[in-house]
């Protein structure tokens, strides 16, 4: 499928300050931008750092006292792998690529060192794979709430297991930590999410299964097949949109997304297997 | 019912130190003492102080250093009220008695406040009374492992919510966090517990249901009519057994109960509602 | 000196709600209240439960459905014990009345039992006695800043002692915690602070010191010898100025404190060690 | 100098388990190795992987049930960067390579994002560089206890702010938090730490300052000049000696460093600042 994808970024810079930014779509053989166009204003100089694995794409900028204003458009196809779930095997930790082993590890916002117990006797059960994965996703959708303020920057998997709601980020963070805690490689992902209501940024999760990261949405609130993404982490820390080091007040944002040709808005959320990576 | 109880203190005190012993069986009106002995070695003069309300006799002892030797002996009858657990109805908070409120409070180990959202989904839907609290204790029973060694002195609900191990104290903790967010008064309350395996401090807790205290246990380790009561409190901060003020080393322990008379061994955990106060 | 002191709160019940209101000035020997009025409209019946050791008058409202307004009108004479702080001792916990131990122990919002070590490094080698506490009270002050927003109602000692920002509850929730984890009973007070600007509610605790409950305040916004007491409790969670069981919308809030006669105006926040109790 | 390293692991495995070991000495420009030997009783083929970036050298195993013994032993010649601490100055945000910037961020043991006042207002008036970090090591060394036992696995460094206590491992988290609070790159660092007393893996970390990683040892209990690095990573998840996946119980463990050759015991812990990488 091909998307048109764009945001807007507007703030309010107090002092000198670095913004790391991630919100171009990665490039990705399964991803293809088609074009794309980045604008800041004023046009400060940037600087260009790509995750060659998980293909994220950071800019760095040092940004002058005054409005500044980041606009991204971009066109891309979407070609994802969509495979039946129940094909999709774990793979035994003996197995992994060893540079997948760190997602297996804990982190800020993923205490999977603490949760596993949980996890074993609420998924251990389950028939390892694809499947596994989306029981997770509806556990967590049938078992948190999803509300708009009820959680905020610091709020970890930990948390949200007690207090149980939260919004996107959330969600993804509490499946990567049950993931983990089974001995999935999980990560975090953000990306221009088709049928998001209302458009924002959106943070899903990928978990590795059968050789490949697979894409999980825990809020089912978007459709998996319209993920443009963004950049890949162990947890939010990895991936947020703007990362600013020092004085900049946010001012406004805008984000949004559109099928590009066929008949897409008829289309319902997918139960594929799918994966850009 | 009427039981035999003792218990062993041992201590190796470093500097004269403080001693608060909560050891002795409360003393109510539907649990009488018929003989008892405290022993203290060296004996050291002691204070009394007692909680009108909930029947816990504290002693308070200014020990110096040494050796020092707390042994308690005592014959308790124990006449519970005992009925049918569906006759029994929460009370509206506006309903309570005005010296109950604070047991809807949050306490150091019980963070009401926080767990609020689990316990509406969970148990919000369940028919209000007793047996709703049973239906609280029996999740506790099915969701959390009761592992020695897996929680310590620190260990809160909103851990144990998480983590899924612990102790008697732990899942006394998350019965009383569980009700306290239903708007259920609900405390702490220590005892011996008759067939206990093995032999220990128990610690239970009690539920403010239709004007009286009922007992609850979610270890379902012991039979709650063989429950001689020892102390109550907004959580274990309150009841503790011992809390010392000083250097002092515990060095043992050893706590026992017997049923005196009939043919108690053959008795099977009461499923009854039942209550000392 | 004579105080009249006010507050006016305003919500919308949404649903049938009941309120446990805590506004009136405490009725305390050293606080007299020479006329009030408290005028509920609609004009729901109440009930009163006034906890006798503290003074804290407790108030019980069944609210229906509609706008709800409460308004507090006082005035009051507050005679404060006066004394020089050097001469204000610490009782050891041995010499203790049994009834104010509770006062030492951990609570929801004070975890004294995990902040001993850095309590007794900071604070243990100051002269015991009131000018420890005050000592406290200025570290508090020095290494805590005053933040709105910075805190939520959520938020412990522990929290602070790390994040190192809070309001007037957070400050005297981290007084409370040091002075029991120096085995100091300290509890939690509500009041109409004279001076504080804005006007709000305010926050303070108090300590027993040489067989007496002295204010303290860390946040040092008002002078306590204008502090008109409304409640006293082990932290926050026993001295809301309201707890609403039930869907209630606030929607507007004022509070206002006058000193009635004389210079007041021109007097300074006091240094001496000031009591109501 | 010249180091003799040697490290002993037995494990009794009950299941077939997974090990990733990361206990041989990292290869790097500067810390070369001579010769060395892992061994393992049964002999297990290995998997190796090594992080090109930190040096780090794990290795995977597949282990069957029964008795497991790891055995290493290496020589290593570490020819550590050694400069005036003075000279050494703190990178800007924007101009600190790309591929260092996720050492900025917090991670499951460091949660830099909460300790930000703190870290600004103890070390913010500091000069920048390397000193400043020294002074942060200082700050641990003079306000944390080095307790054995006081601490686990699960303890961060948002936990060791308040408790004041710790070992290695914590000492390493809490600097590492700290200079990510303040922009400054750091790393977790295991190694064998000559002259620790008593000899086991030590836990230290790196400070990205003036293009390079320097070593710092909050704990002051060994010469940083004899560091023998084995992992690095975000923090102690990434560079555990042993993370195993399976049942396997952990039996005994020898670790051992000597200095081969000149009269190295007569040499005093550097106060320069030294660097592997």
């Amino acid at each position: 499928m091909r998307f048109a994808v764009r945001s807007s970024l507007e703030y309010d810079v107090k002092s000198p300050a670095v913004f790391i930014l991630n919100v171009e779509a990665a490039a990705l053989r399964r991803q293809r931008i088609i074009v794309e166009s980045l604008s800041l204003n004023p046009a400060f100089p940037i600087e260009r750092f790509a995750d060659d694995e998980g293909g994220s794409r950071f800019i760095r900028v040092n940004a002058s006292p005054g409005p500044f204003h980041v606009s991204y458009h971009a066109v891309v196809d979407v070609d994802m792998i969509d495979k039946a779930p129940e094909s999709i095997q774990e793979l035994p930790v003996g197995d992994l690529p060893l540079d997948i082993m760190p997602y297996l590890y804990p982190s800020r916002f993923c205490q999977s060192d603490l949760l596993g117990r949980f996890a074993c006797r609420e998924f251990g059960e389950i028939e390892p794979g694809h499947t596994r994965v989306t029981a997770i996703c509806n556990w967590i959708h049938e078992h948190v709430d999803y509300v708009r303020g009820s959680s905020n920057s610091q709020t970890s998997a930990y948390d949200t297991m007690v207090m149980r709601a939260g919004v996107c980020r959330d969600f993804a963070h509490l499946g990567i930590t049950f993931c983990r805690a089974l001995n999935i490689p999980a990560r975090f992902a953000s990306g221009y999410a088709w049928q998001l209501d209302p458009p924002d940024f959106h943070a899903v999760f990928e978990a590795y299964l059968g050789g490949q990261w697979y894409l999980f949405d825990a809020t089912q609130q978007a459709a998996l097949q319209g993920l443009v993404r963004i950049g890949v982490g162990r947890d939010a820390s990895d991936a947020a949109f703007a990362t600013i080091y020092g004085d900049a007040e946010f001012k406004d944002m805008s984000v949004g997304i559109n099928a590009v040709g066929g008949d897409a808005e008829n289309e319902e959320p997918t139960t594929r297997a799918v994966s850009v990576a």
